[in-house]
């Protein structure tokens, strides 16, 4: 934490690789466009992982390991998957001191390999539904990249499901789109919109795609995880089969739904402050932090008893830190924490100790109105309430943040003005040359045709044919 | 579970690779020398994983992430290292369309890029020590492969810590041989040697690499688990450098540790019988697996009611699968659990629902010694207390066979006897003269130089030359 963060007003993007980086979430790595993840970084992506990984096993999910390598006749088995994939491939043609006779893809995305086991794994409909995630890093060969939310390597979730009919894979699309809203929303404090992709967004090699999509603190959209209802393209490309009851072969309907560290890009972006990170307390590595407060050897003793009785009363509830770290001042300390994002600080002086008390600090609302003295009596349950409190409180920011950026345009000026302040509400007639209108116009992309619609029909913002759906558009990262 | 499993009287490795793939642990890739971990033998290694995690984090160690491909210039940086690991890479040589100015190595190991990393995080001595550790898969391109015990790529860990004193990394490197060791024995219930490596068997560029070696069913020896004391090389290679107390700049001692799920094929190899897997209670993914016995609709509902009440007396202490599938016997459910090794069988039907009992089945006993019938007021205490007891007689076993196996020779004649049975305790000059005649004689290897050596002196077991200590010797996996 050695030089300032810059304001986001200033330079939002700016402000985001600086809190990036002294923060300490992650690093540039030395090869183009890969990142490292330091360990504060990590342990929020292993909150994350902790999060999603309840709700996959909850539903009847299980993890696996597949291969990094995959043959690059693999890729091109599937026609859209290939040309979707082609440009971005990193290539092994080297191994074991030879060149292989057919070269290897590092995996940019694994439906291809699973296609290939589930192929030999599936013989009855008693096998189906076969429900598995893998948790592993993926390698897309960007051109343009930044630390978290767009890098040559990330990592990820990957779940691929097969089923015997359409309507079970379609409602497992759903599914896990409603699982990754559960956690964004309950967990990561990030309101989302839960839409279908159009269809010159949709995956490579997808009958539909659906995705989440989130406001960032500069008004653009942040697609924040996919579900693909696959069909049976994948079924037919990789042959997977199964005898229904009637003993008649049939191919499977297959799935797939991601989420990666973009994430905490969304958490930064979604949060964060010109003082730094503001986690949610749910996924925090550390939800609250006591700062001791001390002049001489005698006041250490006494605010550090006092610090262990209140650790001791905190318990296992809470993921406490306590920086009784030497030779950095008090202010610094603050600082840091504040630039870490850590929901709770707690301070303790030789007054608080002879007074019984502790002063409260959340880092949600800066300044005095956020900082209060308590009683150290019962400091267990004020914690835990200021965490769901704070928790909550940051949901409801970004939903009111959300909705004052949020327009309903009703003509395409309007429209044009809109999407350069946030997202645009608009009836879309469905046709891909409205959309290619808007991107060239203004930047902005069909983010996701919202499943919760107003009702009703209307016409296209872009060409006045009558429209069925409203979609939202946004200048995106 | 089709085919029957090979018995291992009759081919010892044809009696692994079944087991494997019928406990369907992992199954062969379209790629060579790689393999699929399918989600039984995954939730194994996820045990694995929470078991080495929780102790890591206990003695202050951080997960990170660090980027999968390394430019190639980083790996001949370390001289010893790139002799080592050279011939085994897999190679990056195109990316996004373009062949790359330089090659980009797969990570077969991390020490380079993270030593690179450390370079610029390491400031002054207190940044240090900087403990850490991460999950992921590395490849290493291998000649011959078998399922975990060689792949070309594997999952694992791999520990890297930097340190102001030598004193330090090597206190840091035999503590986390200690934490293997403990791992083994009292989660995994395999014994392991504690032991130095011989300078020929010793990591690519480490000055000093420990081992924890086991004893598989064959007799033969496999390297569960390395420790590395990697001195100073690492740290001149990349440059890590750290101001003293007195302001003096200071090159670090870097270690590095890891463990692999080549640890599961010591599971399977120590434990398994003829039947198939048997798996330590304290690992395994289902604990106790409960096979409901019924002939019609009516005793279907009295017996399942029966289990119901039964799942819930077990609760939240005890991992449990419900076999309720229909259209499978229970025969051939019971061969199913026993082959996947599933520790405890509890057998009801409406005989023992009227009476208040089950049929209890410990898959460390076969047939009718270990299998008794108990009331089902008080299971979950009695489940318990019989995972505990498996627990300690899979070891106690594991260690028993060991002893039978042990071996100390007096002569060469003796010796070369002692390591077609089993290990062979030998003192050794130390001279790589002498382990080269071993290798060329008997294809035996010194395993380690074992930490709990039994003192005095005595004279080499090739050349007879004085010699400190004893070698343990064995033919390895």
């Amino acid at each position: 934490m050695a030089e300032k963060i810059t304001p986001r007003s200033e330079d939002y993007s700016k402000w985001y690789t600086d809190v990036v980086q002294q923060a300490e979430l992650a690093d540039y790595a030395p090869v183009r466009g890969c990142m490292v993840i330091r360990p504060y970084g990590y342990a929020l992506w292993e909150n994350i992982q902790a999060a999603l990984d309840r709700r996959f096993k909850a539903t009847g999910h299980v993890n696996a390991y597949f291969p990094l390598l995959i043959p690059y006749s693999f890729i091109r088995k599937e026609a859209e998957h290939v040309e979707g994939f082609a440009p971005q491939l990193a290539i092994v043609t080297i191994a074991g001191g030879e060149t292989l006779d057919e070269p290897l893809v590092v995996r940019p995305t694994s439906e291809t390999i699973i296609g290939h086991m589930y192929a030999q794994w599936v013989r009855s409909y008693r096998d189906l539904p076969l429900l598995i995630n893998q948790w592993n890093s993926v390698v897309r060969w960007e051109l343009r990249t930044r630390l978290f939310l767009r890098t040559a390597e990330f990592l990820w979730q990957e779940g691929h499901t097969a089923h015997a009919t359409y309507d079970e894979a379609e409602a497992e699309t759903r599914q896990m789109l409603d699982i990754y809203t559960d956690f964004a929303e309950n967990d990561a404090a990030v309101p989302v919109i839960r839409g279908r992709k159009s269809e010159s967004e949709k995956f490579a090699g997808a009958l539909r795609s659906y995705s989440i999509e989130a406001m960032m603190g500069d008004q653009r959209a942040l697609q924040a995880g996919t579900s693909h209802n696959l069909g049976d393209n994948f079924a037919r490309a990789f042959n997977i089969q199964y005898l229904d009851r009637s003993n008649t072969l049939q191919y499977c309907w297959t799935t797939s739904w991601g989420l990666s560290t973009r994430f905490i890009g969304a958490i930064i972006m979604v949060h964060g402050d010109d003082q730094g990170l503001i986690l949610p307390p749910k996924l925090a590595p550390f939800q609250a932090v006591i700062v001791p407060i001390y002049k001489n050897d005698e006041e250490r003793s006494q605010v550090m008893g006092a610090v262990e009785r209140i650790r001791t009363m905190l318990g296992e509830g809470v993921r406490l830190k306590v920086d009784d770290r030497e030779g950095y001042t008090v202010g610094w300390k603050f600082n840091e924490w504040e630039l870490r994002g850590v929901p709770l600080r707690l301070e303790i002086g030789p007054k608080d100790v002879a007074q019984g008390q502790v002063a409260l600090a959340r880092r949600d609302v800066p300044g005095r109105e956020g900082r209060a003295f308590v009683p150290q009596e019962g400091l267990a349950a004020r914690v835990n309430d200021l965490l769901a409190d704070i928790q909550r409180s940051l949901f409801e920011r970004a939903v009111a943040f959300r909705a004052a950026h949020t327009f309903y345009p009703k003509t395409y000026d309007e429209f044009r003005q809109a999407v350069e302040n946030g997202f645009a509400w608009a009836w879309w007639c469905g046709d891909e040359a409205c959309e290619n209108r808007v991107k060239e116009d203004t930047k902005a992309t069909t983010r996701c045709i919202p499943l919760d619609q107003p009702g009703g029909t209307g016409r296209c913002i872009v060409c006045g044919r009558p429209a069925d759906e409203m979609a939202v558009f946004a200048r995106a990262y």
